[in-house]
C-alpha cells in the first residue's frame, strides 16, 4: 500500500470509525460469541501473498465486530470508563504517522517536553502542590505511563531502591537480599492509598496516613485512576486533600478524561528518585545534551525502553475541550450516576451499598447473594445493557458505572426501567420457588 | 467535535501524515532546536475555553515538527529501525475507534481471540515449535507485550516465582526472602540471551546454552527483538536454532515487521507459568467462561491491566503485506547494508567491527576513539543523516543500521558519499593538529 491508497483507506476508515461511534446505540451492547469463536473464521497461517484492503477490511464487520464488548456504547455501565474522544482519535492518527519511539531526549526532542508540558498542565488543572510540576527547573515532574500498575510497580521499585540504599549506608553490612526481606510495603484490601477504589470507589483519608507516612519515612504513593479526573472541578478537589503528603501521584486521564487508552499520568515530587532506580545509559542512548542537566529521558522514569507520542492526545484533548468542557463531561457523568441513585432509592425492594461519591452506583436487591447473583445474570443475558458486581463486606453487589461520553438522561431512565422489570420477573419466580421448597 | 466534524477533520488528518511520510525526506532528518525550546512557545496553563482544530492544526508545523527527530525518514541510520507501514496505521484508527479494554474475554472477545490467533500465525512464520503454539487446546501461546523489556522482566518474574515454590515446597524452612537472596540470573553483558543485541547486532549461541539450562533446571528466556523478524525468511532462521531448549521467547515487530510501535510479541511454552505468577481475580473481572478452562484472560500474562486491540495492527499486516512482502522487505534490508559493508570495505581508512548479520553495520575509522567520535560528531552536526555509536571491546565504533521501509540503494550511496568526505576533511585537520602539537 502507497501513500495513495492510504489517502484513499485512510478516509473510508475515518468514516467506518465516525459511523460506528455514531450508530453504536444499535448494537447490541455484549456480543453473542462463545469462546473460540473466532478461529475457525480465520484462515490458519498468514497468507503468503497480500490479500487487498477490501478482504480485510469486510472481515471486521463479519469476524470481529460480532465479538466486541462496545465499551463507547452508552448502554455499556461496567467496569470504569474506558476514555474515547475524537480529538484523541485525531492525535493518535498523528502520534502513529510521525512514529517516533521517545526513550530520550535527543530520540524525538518534542516527544519529551511536550510530555513534560502537558504533564505540568494537567497538574495544575487537579491543582497539584508546586512541587510535583517540572517548569524551568523544578525538581518534580510528571511523565505518562502505560496503566496505573506500572505507576504503582514503578513507586515500589523506585521506593525499595531508595530504602535499601539508605538501610545499606547506616548497616553497610547487610545485604541486599536480607534488607528486602525486612522491608513491608503498607497497603489496604485496594493496595496503596487509593482514590476511588475500582469496586466501590472508596476513598483513603490522606490526611490521616500523610503524615504517618512523612514521619516514619515511608513512601506514600496515591492511586486516583479512575477518580482523579473529577479533580478538575474544583467542587470535587478536596477529595486529594493530602497529596501534598505524598512522594507519588497517579490518575488515568485514559479512564475518565476523554483521552483515549493509554495515557495514564504519573507526578513525583523528586524525580532523582526514580531516575535513581532505573537509570540506564548505554552508549547508542547518550546524547550531548544529558550532562547539561537540562533535558529529561523518560526512559528511566518507566520499564520499557521505547514510548509513543502520548501526549499529542492529551494537547489535544486539553485544547479542543478546554477546562470547561472536560469539567461539564465529569459533571454531566456525576448528575447522572446521582439520577440512577434517586431511581434505585425509590424502589424499597432495592438498596445502594455505597455513599454515591463520582460516577458509580453500587446497589442490590434487599436479600441473599444469590437473588442478586440472578438478578446480574438476568440482566447481562438480556444483553441490553452491561453491568459487573463487586463484593463489598461479604455482599455481592451490582456497579453501575457511568461510562459513555454519549450517554443521557434517557439511557439511565431506560436502563432503570429494564433492571426495575427484571428484577419483577425474577422475584415473582423466586417467591414461588422458594414456596414449593 | 461530534462525529460530522470528525469526517471533516479525520480526512485533513489522513492527507497530513500521507504528506508527512511522502515528503519526509525533504526535512531535515535531525532537529535543530536546543532543550527547553517547546515551553516558551506553549500557553502555561490548559485553556478554559476550547480551542478550535485549526488552531490546533497550525501548531503541528509551527511548535511540533521542529522538535521531530523523523525516524522514518530514508536518511536516518540510528538505534534500529521503527516500523511503520500504512496498514498498521489503518488497523491503529480501528483499534482506537473500538477502543475496547481488553483485559478479560469477556471485556471484548474479539480482542482476545484475534490475539492468539496472530501469535500463532506469527508463530508459525518464525517456525517456532509446536509447545509455543496455542492452537485449539495447547499448553502454550503468545502474548502482545509492550516492549521487549516488559517481556523480559515478566519471564524473570515468572521464573522467580516458578523457582521459590519449588524451593519452599522441598525446604518449607526457608522464608520467601531467604530464597530470593541465592536466586541467581545468568546473563551476558547484555542480558538473558539474545539474539541480534543492539550494540553489533550479535548472536548468543542458543545450542550451547539451552541444554545446559535444561539439565539444571533453569528458565531460559530468549530475547530476539531485532532480529526476530528476520527469521520469516527461510535463510535466516538458522540464527534461531536452539529455540527448543527456551521456556520464553520474544521479539518485536514493532521494530522490523512493519507494525507500529507498540507490538512486541511473546511466546512461552507453558502458559500456566505466567498465570502463576500473576493471577488476578477480583469478582468485578470475573465471568462465567473462566471456568471452563477454554478462555485466555491476558490481564493474568502482563504487568498491565488495561490492554488496547493490538492484534489489529498484526492481522492487517500479514494480510495487507502477505509474508512474501514481508520478507521482502527483511531481504531489501539486509541487502542494503551489505552494501553498505562493501562500500566501507573498499576504503582503506576504514574497518568493520562486527560481522554483518542482518540490518546493521559496525564501522569505524582505523585510528583512535577522539578520531571516530570527531568523525560522528562531524556526521550528527551536519544533520543530512543521523546514526549513533556504540562501544565494542573498549572501541568508540559507528553503528550504520537500516532502518526506514522506503530506504533505497541510492540514499545509502548518498550516505556513504556524505561520510567520507565527512572524514575526508575531518582527517585533514586532524594530521594538521597533530603536526602542529
Amino acid at each position: 500500500m502507497d501513500a495513495a491508497e492510504f489517502r484513499k483507506r485512510g478516509k473510508e476508515m475515518v468514516d467506518y470509525v465516525a459511523d460506528y461511534l455514531e450508530k453504536i446505540e444499535k448494537r447490541q451492547v455484549f456480543p453473542d460469541v462463545e469462546p473460540g469463536y473466532l478461529r475457525p473464521l480465520i484462515a490458519q497461517c498468514a497468507p503468503q501473498d497480500p490479500e487487498s484492503f477490501e478482504d480485510v477490511f469486510k472481515d471486521i464487520e463479519k469476524i470481529i465486530m460480532p465479538g466486541v464488548t462496545h465499551w463507547h456504547s452508552p448502554y455499556f455501565f461496567a467496569y470504569f470508563p474506558a476514555a474515547s474522544s475524537f480529538p484523541a482519535l485525531l492525535a493518535d492518527m498523528l502520534c502513529g504517522g510521525i512514529g517516533c519511539v521517545g526513550f530520550s531526549w535527543a530520540a524525538s526532542p518534542a516527544c519529551t517536553e511536550l510530555e513534560t508540558v502537558m504533564l505540568d498542565w494537567l497538574g495544575k488543572m487537579v491543582n497539584l502542590p508546586e512541587e510535583f510540576l517540572a517548569g524551568k527547573d523544578g525538581k518534580g515532574g510528571g511523565v505518562i505511563q502505560g496503566s496505573a500498575s506500572e505507576a504503582t510497580l514503578i513507586a515500589l521499585l523506585a521506593a525499595r531502591t531508595k530504602t535499601i540504599r539508605q538501610v545499606q549506608s547506616e548497616k553497610p553490612e547487610l545485604t541486599e537480599a536480607e534488607i528486602m526481606g525486612r522491608l513491608v510495603a503498607y497497603a489496604s484490601d485496594q493496595f496503596c492509598a487509593t482514590l476511588g477504589t475500582t469496586p466501590c470507589c472508596s476513598f483513603d483519608k490522606l490526611l490521616e496516613l500523610g503524615p504517618i507516612c512523612n514521619k516514619e519515612n515511608i513512601w506514600m504513593h496515591i492511586d486516583a485512576a479512575y477518580a482523579g479526573s473529577a479533580f478538575i472541578c474544583p467542587e470535587f478537589r478536596h477529595l486529594l486533600n493530602g497529596v501534598e503528603f505524598a512522594d507519588s501521584f497517579n490518575f488515568n486521564p485514559h479512564k475518565w478524561l476523554l483521552v483515549n487508552f493509554d495515557c495514564s499520568a504519573m507526578w513525583v515530587k523528586k524525580r532523582s528518585d526514580l531516575i535513581g532506580a532505573f537509570k540506564l545509559e548505554p552508549l547508542y542512548l547518550q546524547h550531548h545534551h544529558q550532562e547539561s542537566g537540562l533535558v529529561t529521558d523518560y526512559r528511566h522514569w518507566q520499564i520499557p525502553l521505547g514510548r509513543r507520542f502520548r501526549s499529542l492526545k492529551l494537547w489535544f484533548v486539553l485544547r479542543m475541550y478546554g477546562v470547561k468542557g472536560l469539567q461539564e463531561h465529569i459533571r454531566k457523568h456525576i448528575r447522572l450516576s446521582h439520577q440512577f441513585e434517586h431511581l434505585v432509592l425509590q424502589d424499597e425492594r432495592f438498596e445502594i451499598c455505597a455513599k454515591v461519591v463520582l460516577g458509580l452506583v453500587c446497589f442490590r436487591l434487599k436479600g441473599s447473594n444469590e437473588l442478586n447473583e440472578a438478578l446480574l445474570k438476568s440482566i447481562n443475558g438480556a444483553k441490553k445493557i452491561h453491568l459487573v458486581p463487586c463484593h463489598l463486606r461479604e455482599k455481592f453487589v451490582l456497579r453501575f458505572a457511568i461510562c459513555s461520553r454519549t450517554v443521557e438522561s434517557t439511557h439511565i431512565e431506560f436502563a432503570w426501567q429494564h433492571i426495575s422489570q427484571l428484577a419483577t420477573d425474577l422475584l415473582k419466580t423466586w417467591v414461588q420457588n422458594h414456596h414449593q421448597q
